[in-house]
């Protein structure tokens, strides 16, 4: 059965009747002109991240289930990047009509999945027809306390990253080898190659990142961050919003056991992967404090200029700083 | 020079110098992970409308400030359609590198333009490339009073709608005669066709719709929508939400000049186009009230059924009942 036989009016009624729940703060949810909410008290935070097709993803590799899993995850990424809890969403669904009904079903359960994880409520969007699968997300958020801007490092603060940064870009460099999506059912990863199997988790941080709740950090952060286009590019972005500088030392960036394994595999360099692989949704943020539960200092904030040291003192050169929309 | 040629953190930089302006409500725009806001007290409204190259617009014949106008506009006519005032805006853009830097400023000029008209800022959302021009907004509003839902609609109620239905849908036609969008001067207005020349308002209705204000209907309308997928069809989901039914007069149809002259010239029934063509963004209310200013009474709610009465008395049969997306 595929959307091209049901219609938008079907769509529509399924959705409502999925996501027509009672929530704190929704007064009216999809099915009108636009949804009726009361937001939380605080600073209200708005984030937009979209997803497209032969960009952001490919479905050789990727799930329907995964993806909506991922949109949810990419914008309440943004949410806590800024220290807020992510409370409303709008999904704007655009697929061509051989998109089957049952990968819809598929996307909507990684949509509501990933809803239930983060405490967000589905509240409204669009769906439509189009050339190819096209996806984006609205998610609202509050603070309770003052957001964390990119703009508050100062010079002497530590450099802290969550997770192991590089797992992401690792995972879908393997993916790409694989050219099928990760298995959902553990009989099926016994007839696996070994290294797609010790490799399991890296490839779902890949198409099914978790984002990471800032609570832990709030206290000492002075400015946060999501990464989500690399490491150096982001925290390229968070000294330029900063008018500060950065050291980073690469024998401090903390590489995974698997990230390690598959870029041999791959005759990758794996701390090139750590510094500039992209999709991570790992957190980035600077602090004053020398040891903080959770993260994992990497460098630290200086006055001007941008420098990767590497492990016996030499300067590191970069060959790609991670990744830009539309860089040729 | 293309996008490709740019590179996003180029175009991030444009679009913060353009849209980094101060606004009541506003703590901190594009930039960041997210955007902080205060919004107004009230009902907070949400809303996300997309528009997907090949299925919403034709850049044959749509100009790339066209979109950018649109968009924010059809987001807008949304909040109105709740009996609300649109307050913050994001965009998610994504578009082909071979997409112009003037026709990514075009866009944005669009969309300035008709934030200026609403009072609405645009306070973040996303840019990517991608196979081929996908455009999504989220606007957010708020309501004074109690926002005007589908569902209030009581037998007796008039049904009334702004505007003249139709024109957008046949405007359309004519772009696809025309093959070329309507022209921004005019000195080139004087070398077209005549049965373009005299169409232009109707043409522009189409590829720039202006959103209808609510204010003086709020005091009047038991339920409120707008109409994007065609006054029948719309009407029918209203008709659904307020459980009743509805009789409609076509010879009490606001139909233009503009929409008679030229369905005569297109070969089409002037009066399927208003009753089931698609895009008009004008409002369609019910009231209790038998005259109502700057709206036009077309019928009434009933208990059940659905009719379409013809001026000689006759029920009339629809061939098309407006637009829906993947209906086969």
């Amino acid at each position: 059965m595929k959307l091209a036989d049901k219609g938008e009016n079907y769509l529509l009624k399924r959705l409502r009747s999925r996501f027509g729940r009672k929530s704190p703060g929704l007064i009216l949810g999809v099915g009108d002109d636009a949804a009726v909410v009361a937001p939380s008290a605080g600073h209200m935070l708005l984030t937009s991240d979209l997803m497209a097709e032969g960009v952001h993803f490919d479905l050789r590799w990727t799930t329907p289930y995964q993806l909506g899993f991922k949109l949810v995850s990419v914008n309440v990424s943004d949410i806590y990047a800024m220290g807020g809890k992510p409370e409303f969403m709008l999904i704007a669904f655009s697929a061509p009509g051989d998109f089957t009904l049952d990968e819809f079903e598929d996307f909507f359960d990684g949509v509501s999945k990933a809803s239930v994880l983060y405490g967000v409520t589905l509240v409204g969007g669009d769906i439509s027809s189009s050339g190819s699968l096209n996806l984006s997300a609205t998610v609202t958020g509050y603070s309770e306390g003052k957001p964390l801007l990119r703009s508050g490092a100062r010079p002497g603060d530590f450099i802290y990253v969550t997770g192991h940064p590089g797992d992401s870009a690792c995972g879908l460099e393997l993916l790409k080898k694989m050219k099928r999506p990760i298995p959902d059912r553990k009989r099926e990863v016994s007839g696996m190659r070994p290294i797609f199997r010790d490799s399991l988790r890296i490839m779902r941080r890949h198409v099914m990142p978790v984002a990471v709740k800032p609570d832990r950090f709030i206290g000492h952060a002075t400015a946060m961050m999501d990464i989500s286009d690399g490491l150096m590019m982001d925290l390229s972005r968070l000294c330029l919003q900063s008018g500060a500088g950065a050291r980073i030392y690469t024998d401090k960036l903390p590489l995974s056991k698997e990230l390690i394994t598959a870029s041999a595999y791959l005759g990758k360099d794996p701390v090139d992967l750590a510094l500039a692989g992209g999709e991570d949704y790992e957190l980035l943020f600077t602090s004053a404090s020398k040891k903080i539960a959770g993260a994992t200092p990497v460098g630290e904030i200086i006055r001007s200029g941008f420098h990767i040291i590497d492990k016996d003192g030499a300067e590191r050169i970069m060959r790609g700083k991670g990744y830009q929309h539309f860089a040729s």
